[in-house]
């Protein structure tokens, strides 16, 4: 297809298709004459992973580049190309003061991973945005919420446990990081929601005097 | 005690009490000579609500008002007071053009609350998110992901009913509220960084060619 087909299949403008072959994101198309160029199926999934990755993840572009060159670099696990596109989404607390706080809830973010025999790093984004966050309610006087940590810690499993058989059927490598990306990121939006909604009901239920 | 050691004890400087008394946050201390008033556990209690609810939910002073007021007003149930203070909490999403996908997002939403069972009206702020979020989803593209709501749902009840388990310890009605704010918010956020850990155990034992 020309780049105008491509550009009305995906969305993209044309100018934006442009941009992004020069800055190496999406592969050239092939000249079939000196200013005239075919796409094919191939430069289609990888602007829509493109987008997925600025629209939804909101990454940079350069975030974007190291993300389609770990796709493209068939020497690296799947694992290792799912952390590079998905890390930076982590979201970043404002990171407190280096406390006892912050000691305590270290300790108590490795003591979760060992109960729950989670193959995750202290070090990684997610961990250690756990520990900022339980830092914070320490702070805040409410050290005493991290007591629920068991039974979110199931939760969330039981909730990755269904985000990974959804993208298992993916079978394209870039299919597959695309529905990561944006099923992170919306997931977080939809779980925030629905847990909302759940304690609207609790609610509802243990104190609405109101209530027929 | 003296306005100073109210300061000391809640961490808030003395003229934001004082902001706070003239702007009908705070009840004003009890005058003991004509420039010098006394406070009370009364006014500790409330300056930590108040401060949970700028710092930690992210309120504005006028938004405060309204929940000490529901707090004050004593024919108002429970569960208006909460809803009171944590509508506003509900993260709001760029609100999507009202089309196909939003439609139908509305009569999927509509579908698990009767399935759930939940006692939570359409147009509730939580229930609005969840059908603009499934609307981007659609969207996207990757309406399919919608396939997993049945278990986020399960999901988020379990974590509602621990972070009611855990404020049902709550005795007065400002601490309770204080807590379902704090809860609130940083529950979502210890929520996402245990989903981000747990996808990453899951990719790593799926995906990661590399490990032993």
């Amino acid at each position: 297809m020309r780049i105008g087909e491509l550009s009305r299949r995906t969305g993209v403008p044309v100018p934006t298709v442009k941009y992004y072959v020069r800055e190496g994101l999406l592969p050239a198309g092939e000249l079939t004459s000196p200013n005239q160029a075919r796409y094919g199926e191939l430069h289609e999934r990888r602007l829509r992973l493109i987008r997925a990755l600025i629209d939804v993840g909101g990454l940079s572009v350069a975030a974007v580049r190291d993300v389609v060159a770990a796709v493209d670099d068939g020497s690296r696990s799947v694992h290792k190309v799912l952390g590079e596109a998905t890390d930076p989404l982590v979201p970043r607390h404002p990171e407190g003061p280096d406390d006892e706080a912050l000691a305590g809830a270290r300790e108590r973010v490795a003591a979760l991973v060992a109960e729950q025999g989670w193959r995750v790093d202290a070090e990684h984004p997610s961990a250690v945005a756990l520990a900022e966050t339980l830092a914070a309610l320490e702070r805040a006087g409410h050290g005493a919420f991290a007591e629920v940590l068991g039974e979110y810690a199931a939760a969330a499993d039981r909730v990755a446990e269904a985000d990974f058989d959804h993208v298992g059927r993916r079978v394209e490598l870039e299919d597959l990081v695309e529905s990561v990306v944006v099923g992170t990121v919306l997931g977080d939006a939809l779980l925030a929601a629905l847990r909302r909604m759940a304690q609207v009901h609790r609610s509802s239920r243990l104190y609405d005097d109101t209530r027929d």
